[in-house]
């Protein structure tokens, strides 16, 4: 049997935090995994801000400091922090010899002029270590991020339209010219736990509301990722009223007339070695219920009578493939193990 | 004072016929207006099915006659029916004497291949008929509207659609070539009272699904009236997880590079006499909430980075401002009243 | 033609001060409403807090101060604002001659021991300004609230408690030593708009949770309103997810076996004139959507086999006849107005 | 390591049947779980029902015939299904040699008056049969339950009352004769998968309800497992606006007057070898999403000031320890496995 490891997440008591200390707990291959929260103070254990968490034994949570990372013998550090936090801790914590998956935006974005919107002090250090940084998408750079030490988990919109976009895009069959627009709608929890005008139930419930049109963080990542220009991608998140959960609605316009039958066959291909992405057989869409805590980004489409003009619909859980799920994916292929370990 | 007039409601018992019955009943214009329900026998009254609408006085609920009608000597009979029992009715209707403002789909569509999507059976009649109807969309028909003797109340998608898009299409702003993306959203009570899996508690909540993606009725609408060819719309709604309220989200190109302010004075300037549409301030964009119980189809825009991508973004109410709030207003603009009347 | 009157709302950017200030602007008996913010700068407004409320004329939101209320001749006050502001206000304004509603919960209670839980500070001046308060129930102090300067509002659990309970009580039918067990549910809003983790959507949403267990602040209202002791009360609020509305199931034991026949007709002839309570015909029950954007206050009632035990089931919407629409009404009786004046 | 059992499920395509068939696909004990629809043709996979379940192979289900559950040597049989169709099915599948576990109502009741509420037909057989069932409550009956041909799973509503009230009536300390009043509400899943008025997703959102008042189902397994006569108990059931989860709110007096110690003390006593119940620690209360998605029955109270009144708080999942989850622990305890095995 492989040898286990030890884990450390930062910001264990948000969203994702907490759904990355409910995974890593169940992981056969994590001896154990200690939680910390950035505070120098607050709650002692996860079950006092996450009853449902109690099972017999309450969960430490520690106050964040390098000595007590380095005292445990911490193999992998999951940081589950705001994006100012992770760039100042990604360099150090590499120093320190850590491996690290950085669930913020901080460490995502290779060219400068996307990475402006996050407003990040850059310095020699900084891009030294942007070097080493592997953009965390396990089904389209898994060679890269087995051998990474600085992981950089995507964002949840863009997972589900890059997984979305990816075959067609890198197939070529995409008339990017003709313009790729993105309609996602996530539930709630995209927001993270601090209360807020915009996260008050009032304000939500028995709504729908468009917000960041023409300005989303997520936006560079898209771009970078699929290598298309900025002038030819339109991305319009909006805010469900539900807890969670991403729909995306996905316009493109294919090079060539193409049947149902082909643009399956290319999406099967394309993920054929996945485990984590599922092909819905056309003319069958994904609804956001179907991939609801799992690790699955679910992928339908649908095609127009011209035969060029194709609507894809990506479904994920924002909180599991659209974050912790996904990081430990990242973790698995990053170790060797089966790509969904501990994930079903 | 003008001369009150007496109402008849075929159908009072849906959604939009309750939604109908409300606003007839406290309208200053209508003396009267009689409830029938298409079925034999049912509910003696609208508070049995209803409660809500308790004030003392039940209201009754008649079994629907042509007789009957004309007992009571009804001026203007509202159907909110099936399209195949409006197709059926509506002529026997006209030559009754009655004026009808009709909320099904049986009448909307001019062209023969639109309306296949109803599977309606044509004969001399109907033919004859269709002739008679008008587009019951006041902000666009208002002339035809006041002289009408069978007015066709749109669908409520189209209405979202059509008003948001209606400006910068007529004013010829819009390259059509580079097609027209139209993705909705709407709540539960558009697919009606009747039960169903597509509408069971369990099946649409924490949930959000796209469907009859390239095939919706009320394609037709939209193309028919804002001229433009079936190549170049596509129009996707989807299902929200709320009971009322549509979100319109419309990606178009603008033949020229433009300025938010000349947008912005083109919706003003086209709505300028309207009172059921209010232009937002850019840069806000309308929510659901904002229109939610009322007549208002509220209509907002973004504009991108090239001055020639718009988003549009149009919320109204489904059951009022996309039917029983714009039957209302039909009626008003049938009869000479003031376009708002019975409707704040 | 009664003369009308001028109003000011204080704290009219909260959810129950922006319904009053949606109920006063088309109140027939009110020639203005001014709007006051609490707070020196913010929203100019209303229309920048609440865009649904935008109707061609913006309505203005004024900052606070005496000299303005002054100034613009303003008949009666109505003060939205936490308790602790409501304590302090309310001798200024009586001392400058105005009549105030307050919807806080500061001048509802006589017990000293009651008012505890506010922890208010007394003195000579509140002492007097409480004999003047009147506890705003128009269904069981109409004459007082006739000739009253200071009204105070109920809470909005209390309405649905007191009005289900108070014609059994009040008759005398109940054995109040058996206990009385008030089983209450509401919708967020009665939280207040400040976010919170309370108030959080994710936090509400697929939830249902108990609070404030035998320590709610409206128990001393029902106690006192009520006239029975604190030991033969159980009063327990839950959250739940929806937006607004309250629904509270009430058990009790009657002192003598009796019919349902019987029981209904206690309820009909104690709201016999009451234009804003509707009993439901047994064994009908009210639903919270049933009274929701209404001003009633719904009752229906269970018996048990043994003829003894009922179950009283009261609906309303905690923002209407829990707040705004109950002050409405109470204004509508101190100046002999129809009782539901403004609130159809 | 103990031999591996093959399970049947009939009944597969409901809510609690899916979450059963889900279970059983990862329970380690489980060599295999055949799914069985009741109907002669329909869905031939589950993923065609329910999308969210598809994992690369899909799941068959069969036509439900006793000649194919004795040619695949099932061992244990699973009845989702209606009562009715329980009642006929489970005497022969007994003489067949079956183990059987039904989630019906049919089996539960031991008393004939408290049967009538299912209108079963009575006979011979069916007496006999009644004789063999063991009422499903792992927590008070596994030694019976390790023995059983027969396990009658307890419904949801009475599993999260008796749970709660189990440990204060089975010592002693509650005063019956002051009675006890359940006040509970359940997410929609519990009313079925059949779409209804009672379902559609526009008659539950935004709303509260009470139901079955003085006359629901599970009163019956209540009093007989507590041993309480009807006369002493009131069970109202409420309808939540959410899809699934149940919250109990339990009163009772004790008969002498104790300290919240003493009653956190009783219930950890009484549930200290119970691994799928958890005592809340005093004062704080569960809420519905702690439980959801477990099979936990999670158990708070709070106690009044005059140390005799107790309000107890119970939650659970209604499709999990409130159904499939318990029959699973009850298949554990049957088999002599670990009860939670195959549940975390």
């Amino acid at each position: 049997m492989a040898q286990q490891i030890k884990c450390g997440v930062v910001g264990a008591t948000g969203y994702a935090g907490y759904e990355l200390a409910r995974l890593l707990r169940k992981h056969p291959m994590v001896s154990e995994s200690m939680l910390f929260r950035r505070e120098e103070s607050g709650a002692k254990t996860l079950d006092e801000i996450y009853p449902r968490s109690m099972n017999g034994r309450p969960t430490p949570l520690h106050a964040f400091s390098w000595e007590h990372v380095e005292k445990e013998k911490i193999d992998l550090l999951f940081l589950a922090t705001p994006h100012e936090t992770s760039w100042e801790m990604v360099p150090e914590g590499l120093k320190r010899g850590l491996k690290i998956i950085d669930l913020s935006g901080a460490w995502r974005l290779k060219n400068a002029v996307n990475r402006e919107v996050y407003k990040l002090e850059e310095n020699g250090t900084t891009g030294a270590t942007m070097k080493q940084a592997v953009f965390g998408s396990p089904e389209l750079h898994s060679d890269e991020i087995r051998g990474a030490k600085l992981v950089a988990n995507p964002g949840c919109y863009s997972t589900s339209v890059i997984l979305a976009l990816a075959p067609l895009v890198k197939g070529g069959l995409i008339d990017v010219e003709a313009g790729i627009v993105c309609d996602c709608k996530s539930g709630v929890s995209g927001a993270g736990k601090a209360p807020s005008a915009k996260t008050h139930f009032v304000e939500v419930a028995e709504n729908l509301s468009a917000y960041s049109v023409f300005g989303h963080r997520h936006t560079g990542e898209i771009l970078e990722q699929l290598g298309i220009g900025a002038e030819n991608l339109i991305f319009t998140p909006h805010l469900l009223p539900i807890p969670r959960g991403i729909l995306s609605t996905i316009y493109v316009t294919l090079k060539e007339k193409t049947t149902a039958a082909g643009i399956e066959e290319t999406l099967r291909n394309f993920y054929a070695d996945s485990k984590c992405v599922r092909v819905f057989p056309y003319p069958q869409l994904p609804q956001i219920q179907d991939s609801l805590r799992t690790n699955y980004c679910d992928i339908g489409f649908a095609l127009g009578p011209d035969g060029k003009k194709v609507i894809l619909v990506s479904c994920l859980d924002n909180l599991i493939k659209g974050a912790a799920g996904q990081a430990v994916q990242n973790m698995n292929v990053m170790y060797g193990w089966a790509e969904q370990e501990g994930l079903n």
